[in-house]
């Protein structure tokens, strides 16, 4: 693997054929207030994101050199502290090299106007998270779904990962590009989905078809891949609001896969439909 | 995602063909001394493993309860501690829920023992980590390895993760299981894995191969897989190494995939070859 692409900010909004990405705070960022964000590279990416709010920027004079173009970008005076009393409020253990961020939660605008299928983009992909609340998994399977060009990944506001720090850094910057809606209620959302021709799949061991044959039913059409926490799978109520239930073909049990692989896989499959 | 299945240590050595796992220390796990697994699942697996050597366990007695049956299949006593006071010399922020085994890392065997295809598996699948140093990584890689049945995961003696505490958390028990080969010389064995007929395919961001073509050409042959480390790649001489070089086909880098995501991925287009 190599490095991961420079932040590009403005390219998502434009893909989507809806409305662009909202500066301001909206329905699609109630859960939570600001956040910090931590690391050069998560720093950076957030930086140069236009549709970021920031407050507050802290850095040592080390990390403000490093991120100097980006603070020129952002326009944001850094106020600079010392690596060994750093001020800001972070998680003990936080590899914060010397930089982090107080900003608020992106707003990625209503899942009808992110996820509708356009001319340009006849069969988009998204992705539905059923209360996968580890930062690493969710910050990993937004990485993946941006390489895999889904449209969004959707998860509900509560009993999911929300948009931190940790987030943030597992992303590795994929959360200033990566649309993440949270929702009220999952369900929901599938049905809403399906209102705008989604086909709508969702990944379970005990399944008898194939990923690769279910997402085959999709083929120019709007694809929707829901995955459930490690261990508790999805649950019932999105199990039973599924299209197809489908599994990864695998030599032994498939449910050992870590989330963030099994999407990688899933994202694969589908992109290549 | 459900939990993972549970620990099944006799069921590796007797698919390889070759000799069982042995439980001394030999020339596959020269590079480490003894090692502290933590958490209550990965203690429980390396209970269980008969080819696992233990020296000390600690555990809170509500640990000790909840392991009641591995301990007294391991026939090992613990050691009681205090959760407050849990002698173990862990990092901070290890979560052990109160138990950590020292135990000897795991023999695998030679390359040629545990990689020779045989007339019940002529086919097989192998793993190589270019310099992944990343403990959680290679976790997640041993997870999806023994998913899709990799008959081992191959990495230098020097810069790769070794078998720790942490790399046993992430892998949720399939290090007990999954073989995972420490070598001298990554190039050598690549050219001892072509001896015993293997396809050697390295994964490139840069290549115009896509990796479900490439692994095509190892239908009914043995296969093995090369990934380097997330920002580093391929090493030179481990990428002129390979017969064919393949990327995986996504709507934008592949190079920003996490680097187990990638091998996820790989491992389902070669199982499915």
């Amino acid at each position: 693997m190599r490095a991961p692409t420079p932040a590009r900010p403005a390219s998502r909004p434009q893909r989507s054929g809806g409305r662009p990405a909202a500066p301001w705070r909206g329905e699609g960022a109630e859960e939570g207030g600001p956040v910090w964000l931590f690391g050069i590279h998560a720093v950076r990416d957030a930086l140069l994101n236009p549709a970021r709010r920031r407050r507050r920027l802290i850095a040592t004079r080390n990390a403000a050199d490093r991120l100097a173009e980006a603070i020129a970008a952002a326009g944001i005076a850094p106020e600079i502290a010392d690596a060994r009393r750093f001020p800001a409020p972070l998680d003990p253990g936080s590899v914060h090299q010397g930089a982090a961020l107080e900003a608020e939660p992106l707003d990625w605008g209503g899942l009808e106007a992110r996820c509708a299928p356009g001319p340009a983009d006849p069969a988009p992909l998204v992705l539905l998270l059923d209360r996968v609340t580890d930062p690493h998994n969710v910050g990993a399977v937004l990485r993946s779904a941006e390489v895999f060009g889904a449209r969004a990944v959707i998860a509900p506001r509560r009993h999911a990962a929300p948009e931190t720090g940790a987030l943030a850094k597992a992303a590795s910057g994929a959360l200033e590009r990566q649309p993440y809606l949270r929702v009220a209620n999952l369900a929901r959302a599938m049905e809403a989905l399906r209102e705008l021709g989604y086909l709508v799949v969702g990944l379970d061991g005990a399944a008898s078809l194939e990923i690769a044959d279910a997402v085959a039913g999709a083929r120019g059409r709007p694809l929707a891949l829901a995955l459930g926490a490690e261990g508790a799978g999805l649950r019932q109520l999105t199990r039973e609001t599924c299209d197809h239930l489908a599994r990864i073909a695998a030599a032994s049990d498939f449910a050992s896969l870590n989330v963030s692989n099994a999407a990688a896989v899933a994202l694969y499959a589908a992109a290549r439909r």
